[in-house]
């Protein structure tokens, strides 16, 4: 949970709510109870926990340091929109973050472990008592360049891993991502999740593999936090149904999709806050039309 | 119809058949039978012209110019199989190509031109007495930088575009895909296919859209003449099943992505000329598989 400011070829935020953990948490929390695990600062606004709480996710794992600032972040977004440069990075609370897993938490059966160091996302598996029935996985390449040995640690103890098809080819030393799905699977998670952006996502398992296509939209506002959007809708929909099936995982990748393309038409969670399920419904309509097609034909 | 020598991170070919017209001849003389229009020079073997008329592909409208050389292309890919340099053209034959339409062809409802010179394509369309049910243009970035004002001529006169993606940009001056589309179809055509090479194809039409994704693989051999054979399996499809409608045209991107995923196991028209229909009906169920979702259990 941080503050993020942003730039886009479509204007400027103010310095406004972030972070993967409340991405995932205004996400996930369509489909599931969510608990939720982080730390922020005195300077984090009382009404933003409060208007997760209302949504029904609990913060009894939420460390506030009330003399400390929060995570900041600033970048500005190229033309593509894929990439973009990084104007300011501040750690503040993260810099020493070790998350508590309270006793509450403990009948959690789904995880997700945002971006983060590797071995802190792996002291919150530790810290589970009973193994959860799925543990998913995001992270990115400079956790490669900086911490390898620890990010394969981690990678070895989850079921899903997440991450671009770059970090995909870094990790793996493989170009093609067929075969870098395999080499990841080797390291640990079952699941590999490749994540192209505007092109979509891959689900590898096995010698199975399936794609859910971005959906194309006039204008993408603001991409922050879609990865992490996706990773909520994917996690929220397998924790709501508890099938953690190949088949079911499918679905749950569509879903991720359509609440990633809320996420970024506009600055960061605005459009998150704005949605229900009969947008969310909606939407899934469309990415059945984008797909759907009739091989009898043939 | 032309020669090619193809350079790639896998291997360097000698001098092999390759042209537009040739890929989509190979391909959709699966579906249907084909009227080939096009020229070659002395040099170009008989026993290629009489593989292809074995396949049911009609070569009244291919001239032979005895004296002349056939059209050469020779070009280098890089790493991400996306991007390539041209290292050699001659024109030969091509720089006074004029295509004749012999009186036999004039029964053809289905009309595929060839990335070629607009003022070329649009001489078909001419000499053609009865306008056909369907014509489909591929063109490129080319022939947007110095033939503009043809290619605007020609582009009134059909029903279907395929570019690929930047040359959507280019040509409709607008950056997301779904606005370039809009834009394109107001200069003539009203369905536009933007080609994402590995990240699969988008069919446009008024306010709908379908995605097809190119099928992930292991080794990317060669891509040369994958959109063309993308056309072939596009145009096959509705000359076979003579329905124009927008679903049958999901079907038809289906089936020439299927066929691209051939093209580009090897070196040029090689893997198209081993296949046949349990090849093809065996990928298209690995496309099935690919992107069918159960959306109930949402």
């Amino acid at each position: 949970m941080a503050f993020d400011a942003i730039e886009t070829p479509f204007g400027k935020s103010d310095k406004i709510i972030g972070g993967a953990g409340t991405y995932i948490a205004w996400c996930a929390s369509n489909f599931t109870p969510v608990k939720q695990i982080s730390v922020v600062g005195g300077d984090f606004p009382q009404s933003e926990l409060d208007a997760l709480t209302a949504r029904g996710v609990t913060l009894e794992g939420v460390q506030v340091k009330k003399d400390e600032k929060t995570f900041f972040w600033s970048g500005r977004y190229h033309m593509d929109m894929n990439t973009r440069d990084t104007l300011d990075t501040q750690l503040n609370v993260l810099a020493n973050f070790e998350p508590v897993v309270p006793e509450s938490y403990q009948d959690c059966e789904f995880l997700m472990l945002g971006n983060l160091l590797p071995s802190v996302q792996r002291s919150v598996i530790e810290q589970l008592k009973t193994r959860p029935k799925l543990i998913v996985m995001d992270t990115m390449n400079f956790w490669m360049e900086v911490a390898m040995d620890e990010l394969k640690k981690t990678l070895a103890m989850v079921d899903v891993l997440m991450v671009n098809d770059s970090e995909a080819r870094q990790l793996s030393g493989e170009f093609s991502l067929v075969k870098a799905a395999a080499v990841i699977e080797k390291m640990g998670p079952h699941f590999v999740i490749i994540k192209k952006g505007e092109h979509g996502a891959l689900l590898f398992h096995e010698n199975k593999v399936f794609f859910a296509p971005a959906l194309p939209l006039e204008d993408v506002f603001d991409p922050t936090g879609a990865g992490d959007t996706f990773a909520g809708g994917f996690i929220g929909h397998l924790a709501k149904t508890r099938d953690i099936s190949f088949e079911n995982m499918k679905t749950a990748i569509i879903l991720g999709s359509a609440m990633a393309s809320f996420c970024v038409e506009k600055f960061g969670t605005q459009r998150l806050r704005e949605i229900g399920k009969s947008d969310i419904d909606a939407r899934l309509e469309q990415f059945v039309q984008l797909v759907n097609f009739d091989i009898d034909l043939v």
